[in-house]
């Protein structure tokens, strides 16, 4: 394993772009990335500077998923419990995080690799790029990728990559709701970059009290969602920024925000 | 604030267009308009005579969301929780009418302009309507607008509509299922008229109660949604409508609705 | 009625293909219908043989729906409730099937027809095809069709269908969510082999686990979700069949399934 799993990069503005760095394995989430992942996003989750994240992948692929190799060394059911415990973990901090998360997918995006793009807030690829939910090859269903899969996929299409483990390509990925832009490869980086651009000047509070209400409401019906969303909001109009967004609006000037 | 927010138009077959009345601040749903918003859906509730309802707005724009020189005037927790409600009450009331409700969009619709138009039960735009949900440009994360967009809209573009606050075209609107059809501008009341033709000759026991039912059993699992809705079938076929339409197609003959 | 009203074919692969067949009613969902293919759907549920089920119908449509002349007879609130209680149970025996079941749609499709289709797990259409919850034209809300409707297609294109009971094309129900795949009449058979050649090969134990969770999880929160999946995924990977995929995997090789 490299020694350094995950690496971190960060610029002025509050970006952090973490790259899954185990290119050999096709950055495959076996135990070593999870845990360097998840200290990853604990880190940033303390960061009060942060404002996006992108997910990146280095070498030929995005993320290959679970190492199959290193799971079947272990066959013991407590074992994979706790593999798959760690790695929902890892997704669901992704949704914890008080900042967008983009996932930037340039390559193979397969099995658990599938499942960061589609847990992601946000996702980007290169016409390159292709998605497949793989595990049934290999006898395994991808149940925990299935997760956030049918939260973003129209269920029959769903259903049919969990059950064939056939790849889409990004355009396929695109019009099923995978995927926010796509573009070729060379241009990727500007994509992503255009996205962090409308995305990075935004306030803070409004951005974390937003994200982390979205998610909850769209478990609720549609009374308690309405009742959760309208208290976000007048907490959020209460906000200094809130205020000044309103004022500035009003005497027609761009805001400066406070966080 | 004009004398009269919230025009009212209806027509012998029981057609109700409501049109939003404030051109000069591009309808905004300030308290005012949102308080004639409400009377006028409660009078059309109790309208035995009702079919459906269309609702459209004067001026340049469809709707631009709350009126932000209102709310920056009452810096009060309570007051912006009371706003909240009160918006969020005016949305239920338009799913809890007993017809159908048919967004007309013809220009702009942001914010909470861009839920009415999502929280509508069908809607029609032109070529030259477009759909944000903006407040992130003020520090106001649109809560209450994502709990119809996110029922209606794969969440991936919903996120990217609500972090990023930018514009989404009527062709783009229509491909992520905030809209039913879009038309060239000039061809708009003819599309709406289309639409209101075919619904407006159904039975109204029939429409009310499937349209209760629908949004009821969508946030139910799938055994208490069959229940509710073959509980609600076997009543609709207790109705007068159900035996003459079911005899009329028997017959093969055109149904005489009683209701 | 057809002394046999569902035709059962099956093939040394495991491949059931259960037809409709009631040519002259259009496949009507009368009583002897659902209690035939009832029937079938319990004694597959038993066979360990079995990979995949084809739904198809024999005539000119694929399934017209429930019998409203059968229904016009009986203007009885009880038999009504029984009835649609006997259909209900029908639809929630396809997706309790351990088997992936693909609708092959070679003609019209409507009312519980349609519900047929949108309650597969799968679907492959001819252009011939064509859908529509057509209830409303007789005064009968297609209140059960919905269930399965509203989880497949985006909410106001199912609201439209509902509400006017219009046909649409395969081409805008592949688009809506209704369907995987569409081919001309002549390549259909051919089409629906294919997705069956792509599921048919894969381990039982894996797809009956996945498939089971699948139903479940998307009806829970975020979380629970997650815990079910990581618990199916840890006992799916102590299956013998896992094991040799992931042993396959390491030695390049194909796996030799036991299920």
């Amino acid at each position: 394993m490299n020694p350094e799993p995950v690496l971190l990069q960060q610029d002025g503005r509050g970006v952090a772009t973490l790259t899954l760095n185990d290119p050999q394995r096709f950055n495959a989430l076996g135990q070593d990335m999870l845990a360097a992942l998840q200290q990853r996003l604990d880190a940033l989750a303390r960061d009060e500077q942060l404002r996006v994240v992108v997910l990146a992948g280095s070498g030929k692929a995005f993320c290959a998923g679970h190492n199959l190799k290193e799971m079947s060394a272990h066959p013991d059911l407590s074992w994979y419990r706790q593999l798959f415990a760690q790695c929902s973990r890892v997704m669901q901090s992704i949704q914890n995080l008080p900042v967008p998360v983009i996932a930037r997918v340039h390559g193979m995006a397969t099995a658990a690799g599938c499942q960061l793009v589609a847990q992601c807030d946000l996702a980007v690829a290169s016409t390159e790029a292709s998605f497949a939910t793989s595990g049934i090859h290999y006898g395994l269903f991808c149940a925990t990728p299935s997760v956030p899969l049918v939260r973003n996929v129209p269920f029959k299409h769903a259903m049919e990559m969990l059950l064939t483990g056939d790849f889409i390509d990004a355009r396929t990925a695109l019009e099923q709701g995978l995927l926010n832009r796509v573009v070729a490869a060379d241009a990727l980086d500007a994509e992503v970059e255009k996205l962090v651009q409308s995305i990075v000047g935004k306030p803070r509070t409004a951005i974390r009290m937003g994200k982390a209400m979205l998610y909850r409401q769209r478990e609720m019906g549609l009374e308690a969602a309405y009742q959760l969303a309208g208290q976000t909001m007048a907490a959020n109009m209460m906000d200094a920024d809130a205020q000044e967004g309103a004022l500035a609006f009003a005497q027609k000037r761009t805001p400066a925000w406070k966080s």
